[in-house]
């Protein structure tokens, strides 16, 4: 009820702040009976783990995440399974000023608002560091989804900035530090070093896709599967958008053509981005986010401080100069947590996720 | 669990068929003592209602609520209010065929594919129809939040298909059957003559709007008061995208530029639509969201029946060719629901809401 | 979270007060595809209805039911069901001077300590008649489970006042206005008769059974089935207390007594209940629960008015002289919506629910 | 919903098993601003902790608490407290053989056809080892509620096996290894000597009392503040029975004797135990609980084995001859949990807890 707890029956607790002694979740709900160990784990985290290129924070966390429940000789028990990541990376001192004063575009105002104290120690639990768990926890939903249905998740970032990035292929995005499904990022890193050096930031747009997902997954008339994702979505930090399918587009089009025409070989167009009235239609789920430029910058600016007096607020320490860069491996982790979840429900009230029709071919996208 | 239930301290369960004897919902969890009648409810179901205008579906339901419990003596006791709406106009003849097709984008195929049976009378459970409790529970937020907070909820809407609709004034809003903020609609009217006769449908974009939110609501990590309204908006029927204040256009800002920086005389801006961390700052809250066009369309289209046979589809009756157009009172309730759940969840935890800090006083928006 | 929802994904919301306009609830998470009329519900309701023995109060109630949603062609779709139940024998008039003092060992203290006002006409939200509708959505569920799994639900009372019932069989509970599992109920009529007249109350003890519950239901650690069963019978009006198998002769009991032997032939007794750590073991359920006499009475009593003066209280009207003659069938339906709720759970988390171990066969009982 | 969450405002989750890495919980909830430190919470572990008289189980665990999260310069943030317990004292070589066999009386059974698989070790997950972290939880709600409220919890035992403990005074429980509120425990000394040389078990009856809890918490209609309590100590392991207040004795009592009735000096007795229509009303809260006798026993009992095999078992290892000894601490947290949760509930529909009505004193006990 106090927010900290994600799903329902594939419900994940996560706790921790950026500075404290550790960070983790508790994921409850995981089915028993699967093989898990760390190194199911580790490789998702390492996409997100900070001090990976020049173009992202240099804070150095290795992020090793370990198993202290749920798994016995190798398998999930069905009970609790809690993942703890212990902080090794603490540089306090560049946090001192940040407690008296408000970062434009920053939760400094409003935790304390809310609590009436905070934890100013690198953004306290306001942290994008709290994703780590989050992305622990999708790991295993990813493998539950994947051995049980074959579901995939990929993500990209199609926009960083003013520069729109190309689709090219899934294959590049692996190997640059963006997440850019292009061959040459080039510009992009030219890009990158010219904001920094102006002590400025931007944000990205990031797509992320399923295939595999199985039809009848989401529930009317609230906890709709696109709902469930505009939430998850718009809960990672930074988020100002959330879109499913044809988006914002679809303002602007004629139902003639949105409609996604259903054929023996398959749907024609994939506009509904896999969703129908709140339910998956088997189509691959696609999904598109807005990431605000980070709110820490080297760069002055007019504010108050915590007496509402003015003054001009200046952030030292280690920032991302876009937190868009990192966010691809946790937009993933949060979609297959809402599929995991929904999965789950379906098979409470539905028995076995069996479609009482033979699906329709998913539409190549 | 199964989806019918929104909120958490203000949970309303809603229940019926767009043709079934009676649609209506349960409100549990509002304060004791607040005086309320049908008269609270009405003037909002009012302006949501299908038939007042050649511009939405002629279905003709008065859609007249009827207090079943909770309220004694003309004032709320804490215990669960029941609205109840009889149907009234419901010509099941109309939708004989639609249950062995499926109409493309609608949610005709992913409700047999989840429940292996559908109401096909009206849409059944999918039917906009359903968001008509959501506005009757959202007026009895309102009133509320008003008494407490002052807050307000205000809509309009800001796009119809391709046709950008520039704001004036809040005060056009009632005065025509577009919710547009502007004084001649003349041109709306010509668009949407010439699209009813092409048996075609288009999309919408609506802007909705609360002032006198107080400092301090939503929760982290994940019940932020933003992921809530993202949740709550892609819930309603059709909605394909959400943004919260500079949405989308901040991908391309610089963080220089995006912040919105607190001053002892109000913030400069408001990029942020009123939430930084999930938490609301006292600004205007403001949210954008994208409604796709009506699925249920004249126009024949490419689709399969329900052995997976190609067929063409042509849907009769009775639809909205736009329903992005009585959707602005429902983004109002929906976001006032929002609102009212974690006004009552930041009392559970914070007591109530004196934020700890002189608010900033509320930029003009 | 206000507390009028019952289960998580069987969840039941009830609503409404004594002499409101109407009580019923709303089922949410019935599996679509039984089939399922006003037949089905209607007896366990007779069963529970006031009015029908000298020994209950006189209050006349019909109690028909009326499905309002969620039900297509006679069939479950998979949405809300509401089930309506209209009030129909409401005195107000015997009310009025209620609402000025308080009966000992009655809500109306403490509902005007919580909510600052109360609805005094027959108790309001307070009142017993609130069970009708759970008897209702208990029906629902004990079909379900009959098909699904073929468990059955029986009680009886086995106590009432200071007289202890023999259990002769089963097949006397319906035979006689008290739910005795006796052939001969004279002495429980003399004892009854006697009671009202000297304008007095007593209590009962009732015992519920459940056959037929596949083992693996419970979740451990915290919504264990015996948590929810005790959750649930504790949650009846008057009940003050909750045993499980041996309950309280446990205590006295030896390790190498209680602890019930599984044979090949099945288990060698039922200590335990039917729960083992919080699990089904897949014997029968067995609950006793303790009713405490009814405190709306004739005899004068000690208490206090609402301005905190002495006052002598006689309450007149048409109650209950044991609230726990009726008690039976709504104790089976309450253990019904807790089996049936975790029937779902366990096919949520671990599949349809087909035990790992060829089950035990269940002992006689 | 798979039931290692307990409370919703106050949420506790618990993670670990018995001979895990680790045990804990997170708690998610907890109102910012509160002085805490791992000191308020070890000397409730303390009291559970095992090892420390020959009448408990001989494992050694220090059960020192680890606070990771949620705290900032001695105080809470409002954001999740982790609580870590380092396991220590594994030996698991005693557990090899329980792999293949049944206990008679233990989740051994229940937990494999649930899961298909179970850890051994010390009963894995079905441990009552598992409760401390719920004490150490407990111990946070206590302080809270004594700084708010000025509410005390107290517990002791009355009854063990077949000897009842008379009540003499609060202060001799902490003084002996029972919690018995005795002077002279000699007898129940010699009583469990004898019976930890028979290879044999017992059970007891434990009470809880809660004094200086506020009038108005509970929610009607289902989560009654009795229910919850109900919900809360039937969870316990091993228990088999719940009484609030007169419990099982007030079904042979008359209307005219149970009804506490309140006068302007308090209330004349507390049979209902603190609770009206599931409402607190300020008097204290009674609970008392039967605790069976514990399952792992050395006499030989008669069983089966996991292929349903005839088998004669004979428990080894360091077990407590009645786990009723160590209970009084563990009920006593769980019931400040059940207050705690309800307080805030209680904030959250009414504002800050103050009665309408001047409370009534609190009668003598």
């Amino acid at each position: 009820m106090s927010g900290n707890t994600f799903g329902t029956l594939f419900a994940v607790t996560n706790f921790g702040e950026s500075h404290g002694p550790a960070i983790g979740c508790v994921i409850d709900g995981c089915p028993p009976g699967m093989a898990l160990s760390e190194a199911d784990i580790q490789p998702d985290l390492d996409r997100r783990r900070p001090g990976t290129s020049r173009h992202v924070t240099q804070r150095q966390e290795e992020d090793k995440v370990e198993i202290l429940s749920g798994v016995f000789e190798g398998q999930t028990t069905g009970t609790p399974i809690c993942l703890l990541i212990r902080n090794t990376d603490q540089r306090s001192k560049d946090y001192s000023e940040i407690a008296q004063t408000f970062r434009p575009g920053h939760a400094d105002y409003t935790y304390l608002q809310k609590y009436g104290l905070r934890d100013p120690r690198g953004g306290g639990r306001a942290s994008a560091r709290l994703t780590a768990p989050m992305v622990a926890a999708g790991a295993v939903a990813k493998k539950w989804l994947a051995l049980k249905y074959g579901t995939q998740f990929r993500g990209c970032m199609t926009q960083i900035g003013e520069i729109a990035i190309p689709f090219e292929s899934w294959d590049h995005v692996a190997r640059n530090p963006f997440f850019a499904p292009a061959a040459d990022v080039s510009q992009l890193e030219n890009y990158m070093d010219r904001l920094r050096k102006a002590g400025d930031s931007c944000g990205a747009r990031i797509r992320v896709s399923a295939s595999g997902v199985p039809a009848g997954l989401g529930e009317p008339l609230f906890d709709k599967l696109d709902a469930d994702i505009a939430y998850a979505m718009m809960g990672i930090n930074a988020v100002k958008g959330v879109e499913i399918g044809a988006g914002f587009a679809s303002v602007a089009q004629r139902g003639t053509v949105h409609g996604d025409s259903p054929t023996p070989q398959g749907f024609l167009s994939n506009n509904a981005g896999g969703v129908l009235g709140g339910i998956s239609s088997g189509q691959d789920l696609e999904v598109s986010i807005a990431i605000k430029p980070t709110s820490s910058i080297l760069s002055p600016r007019e504010s108050i401080d915590v007496r509402g007096e003015p003054v001009e607020v200046v952030t030292k320490g280690r920032h991302d100069p876009c937190v868009g860069i990192r966010a691809t491996p946790i937009a993933e982790a949060m979609l297959a947590l809402v599929v995991m979840d929904h999965a789950l429900r379906q098979r409470a009230q539905n028995g076995d996720v069996v479609p009482p029709l033979k699906p329709i071919p998913a539409s190549t996208s």
